[in-house]
């Protein structure tokens, strides 16, 4: 039997989070059973998690080994939800832990024992049965913690600078630059050589991108913000950014910085702005707001979503296998996650927890240890 | 001497639209003398024109024949003004005329007497010189006037739908779609085999396309309108727009019917939405307002500038000859345009008519003829 973390919205509006208790599949021969020992709350993790639902409202109720949370959604938010209702959901996109039993081939026998990462949905989970060619086979003594978050924000990551490359342009802006992600791809292209505009919204943030190696910091809470965007786009020709954020100004703010690096050293006058092409690519949505695009950068620009799967799509599964040896190659170094804390999965259920995580708030991120407190494998 | 309109900004922040009067250049062996005789006032043209000034500030003065147009530029117009301060600019992206002399090589010389169509800039002149591989002959007997909107109205109609074959649609949806150019793309679409969602703010504009064969029509005026825009993406799976409002929730809008309309046939809840890429080009900018985009369509979306000059360079020489001879052969049918008036160049210049054309109504269409009232060639 193993215990999973389940996100049921039910048509009356509400939101309810629980622990299921259920039976272990039956392994398949290229198949092997992990023990989760670390999984992250990712923000990607949230939107499923939460359903919507105005987490304001959430109440707690049960057992503390066993609690049951519920919260409200608002009608507005359940319309998106429709596809969803009655089910209750797994959650957790990636997670690692130890391997205690494998199928009869050869490949997946020979990860008994080893501590592996896996991106398969349901990682809130004490045991998570997978295909053996979906684990990452961690390096020896990796402990699972390590290896937590091997994929998502890694693969995001590589993922902004391989689309950069793709789409020609040479440098990158990013928002929400001090998280665990932004100080992976701060070292991500210092490795590569890619120049980056870091923005950030508090002078600590800056601090910890700088102590990073970072050269292009900006601080969208101060007064000289636009100019200093400027100055670090004309110095880096920074053509793309990816933001974390979505709503409100800075979107726009940024192809506004692009286009007036551009003019700035543009020969002529050009009616319709510089013809260079301006990308903003929204992969989060830390402001839920609506993105406002005051549009006085040309008409050379483009916004839009970018989501990892698609992008992983696209380059193909030869070119993922690369991005996945990289990645367990550097995850001490560039691509290494830290956490504030580790939590049980019934600890990640309990009002406290929630209100820290619920947040996204750069440096703030958790840990879930499914087997918090559970005896070691036998 | 030839008169033409000129466009200057002022370093003082002042706008000045006047008549200037110049030597006409002598002739190059392959280049013609068109006496022009109709030249559109197209929104294309207004930016250039207006150089950002506050039209409602305007004043004339000087004699009837040779007005002075003064207007105010904000301090946040000039600054994108910068690279044209002082200069003093021609204006008139297309336009028609009589081939009244020609340098001497054949292909100049078999166009004197003809009517021909050309996009060269400057065209609010009485007589423009240019090279004959630019000119676009019309059939025998065609007037000015009928050819004045050759290109710019035509192209662009014939780009959306290009642009909608490269990208991978299959559908349009179209704003301001009782314009010139939208009842064209309408008459397009339908000889194409293209549905078009036409979207329009007032019953008589639903009446003018209805009338010109269109099965979606669109009112945003109506509280029906986001179910009556989700019915029609539904029936025509447009995952395609061109907006030439720009400002306000409208593109947001049609992004958010076009995911209902593909998560309402979606076998399974997905929690980015659905994976249908779904794009509005903004190509106008009738509402000078910020674009407030609203993000519930999920993550497979984009928002970017469109413009005809980039997109004629990325089809080739070849293509757009192709696009040429199309717009010529169909001249007096599918990409027909109609004007509310003729104006001579001074008259273009006196507040009633700025107040007309400057607003870019709909229905409200104004044709320069830089020789009205002048004497026929001899």
């Amino acid at each position: 039997m193993t215990q999973e973390l389940r996100s049921r919205v039910n048509a009356d509006g509400t939101l309810e989070l629980s622990l299921a208790t259920v039976a272990v599949p039956e392994l398949k021969p290229n198949e092997v059973l992990i023990r989760v020992e670390a999984a992250p709350l990712n923000p990607s993790d949230l939107g499923l998690l939460f359903g919507g639902a105005d987490m304001s409202t959430a109440k707690v109720s049960g057992p503390t080994d066993s609690p049951v949370l519920t919260a409200s959604i608002s009608a507005g938010a359940m319309r998106a939800m429709a596809g969803r209702v009655g089910a209750s959901l797994p959650v957790g996109n990636e997670g690692a832990g130890t391997v205690v039993a494998a199928g009869s081939t050869e490949a997946a026998q020979g990860l008994v024992g080893r501590t592996v990462a896996v991106a398969g949905g349901a990682m809130y989970t004490q045991y998570r049965c997978m295909d053996a060619s979906q684990c990452l086979q961690l390096p020896h003594g990796t402990p699972a913690a390590a290896g937590a978050s091997s994929f998502v924000n890694p693969l995001t990551a590589l993922g902004m600078v391989e689309t950069m490359r793709a789409e020609g342009h040479s440098a990158l802006v990013h928002t929400a630059a001090a998280s665990n992600l932004g100080q992976m791809l701060n070292r991500l292209c210092i490795e590569d050589g890619v120049p980056l505009v870091n923005v950030v919204r508090k002078p600590e943030q800056e601090d910890i991108l700088r102590a990073g190696g970072a050269e292009y910091v900006c601080n969208s809470s101060l007064p000289t913000f636009m100019d200093d965007l400027v100055q670090a786009l004309i110095a880096t020709s920074a053509t793309l950014a990816f933001d974390a954020t979505g709503g409100g100004k800075l979107a726009g703010q940024i192809l506004t910085g692009m286009e007036a690096a551009a003019t700035s050293t543009a020969a002529e006058y050009s009616r319709y702005g510089s013809t260079r092409h301006k990308q903003v690519y929204i992969y989060g949505g830390l402001d839920r707001g609506p993105t406002e695009l005051s549009r006085n950068f040309g008409m050379a620009w483009g916004v839009g979503g970018w989501l990892l799967t698609p992008f992983l799509q696209k380059v193909g599964p030869e070119a993922f296998q690369g991005l996945r040896q990289r990645v367990a190659a550097e995850l001490k170094t560039t691509f290494a996650s830290t956490y504030t804390k580790e939590v049980s999965m019934a600890e990640a259920l309990q009002l406290d927890a929630v209100s820290v995580y619920g947040r996204q708030a750069t440096g703030e991120k958790y840990l879930i240890n499914p087997n918090k407190g559970a005896a070691p494998p036998s």
